[in-house]
């Protein structure tokens, strides 16, 4: 098997979380190429292929390496034109950019207030370390200060953040049209981030962006169902 | 010259400053063809090409009319096909449709709490009495107390609301790329609006949307330039 995922981990090698990972994994079942998964934590991604790669995911194809999943999705189309295209051309590709910045800045945010102490809570010991110091870091305030501003319970930003999808799908059923593409699944990525880290429903079953998840989910035989759905402590 | 496009106007008929109505006149610019205004009021649309249009644009080339500024697009690039795509492939045209969403959920709002009394203001008195009618139904109180609940002056939550963009602008020029797409259009013709409506800036001169918008106002000899960027009564 030549191609080689390095994606994130939490204590439990087979808990897969990270939003990121997500997008390539989903990537890869897109294209349908198999791949070995090389189970990665926090403190293990500087030394990812000799290093110094500051994020995961990190794909090997054979003598190529390759960070970043809308990097990987590009190359992933260029090398592989025969299996169903990831952009769908160029006006897909630099759309998707946009989709990116946006998923980042308004629905990452809500789902971190859903979760973050339950990510924090299934990292090992060493892991637990670095990612509170980068974290309280970022946020200027203490992971369980951050956590008790919010009702982990209480998903209703998130549906908010979501409302462009919500109304986009009265349209089509994928953001990339008939069937989903890379900017699909760069959304899917922020709700399997949530579903994979957290025992609670993700949105609101009657609303048109949790029967498109549900979707997702099933699709490439239940490629992204396959990842239990509740990991936390 | 045989396209026609139904243009929304105030009492002023070279006032065009609808949203909607930009997509496709910067559409039409993208593709080099030339065309006639229809400057249409609000109470003028009804009777367009003989109805029922419920809104503008409309456009008529030849004996086809089409109403709605992404349908225009993609009838615009399978009937132009040599003059620059607008949407550029499949990828590009569905995901368009998220752009829209996003940019009508989230950027619009931001700009009539910025402008409305001055679209309100612009309006000839028959315009403004249906204006008046079917905001205050919308809004549920009168345009005057929507207004007073935002100073006019603090662009702050249109600069939220936009930081999608400023973040994607790190990355490549426009939203579509090296050169601006269709989707581009959708968030410029947010932005027109408030310029077209407000004598006030629209941006921070130091953000890149702000040298976004600047760029797309010179392309095409500066045909988003040519309307005057303060009709405000």
């Amino acid at each position: 098997m030549s191609i080689k995922l390095y994606e994130l981990c939490s204590a439990d090698p087979a808990h897969l979380f990270s939003p990121h990972c997500w997008k390539t994994r989903m990537s890869l079942a897109h294209k349908g190429l198999d791949f070995e998964t090389v189970a990665t934590p926090f403190t293990g991604i500087a030394g990812v292929e000799g290093g110094p790669a500051r994020r995961v995911p990190v794909l090997r194809d054979g003598e190529t390496v390759i960070e970043e999943s809308l990097e990987i999705a590009k190359y992933l189309d260029a090398n592989y034109p025969d299996a169903p295209s990831l952009l769908k051309g160029e006006g897909g590709a630099a759309l998707t950019e946009l989709v990116i910045t946006w998923s980042q800045t308004q629905v990452h945010p809500a789902v971190v207030k859903l979760c973050l102490m339950d990510i924090f809570n299934a990292l090992a010991p060493e892991d637990q370390v670095f990612f509170r110091a980068t974290r309280e870091k970022a946020f200027g305030k203490t992971l369980e200060e951050f956590q008790a501003q919010f009702d982990q319970n209480d998903n209703s930003g998130l549906v908010a953040s979501l409302l462009p999808v919500e109304l986009m799908l009265k349209k089509q059923p994928f953001i990339g049209g008939d069937t989903p593409l890379f900017a699909d699944y760069v959304v899917f990525g922020a709700l399997q981030w949530l579903r994979t880290s957290a025992p609670r429903d993700v949105m609101p079953k009657d609303s048109a962006v949790a029967g498109w998840f549900e979707r997702l989910l099933d699709m490439y035989d239940g490629a992204g169902r396959r990842v239990p759905a509740a990991y936390a402590a």
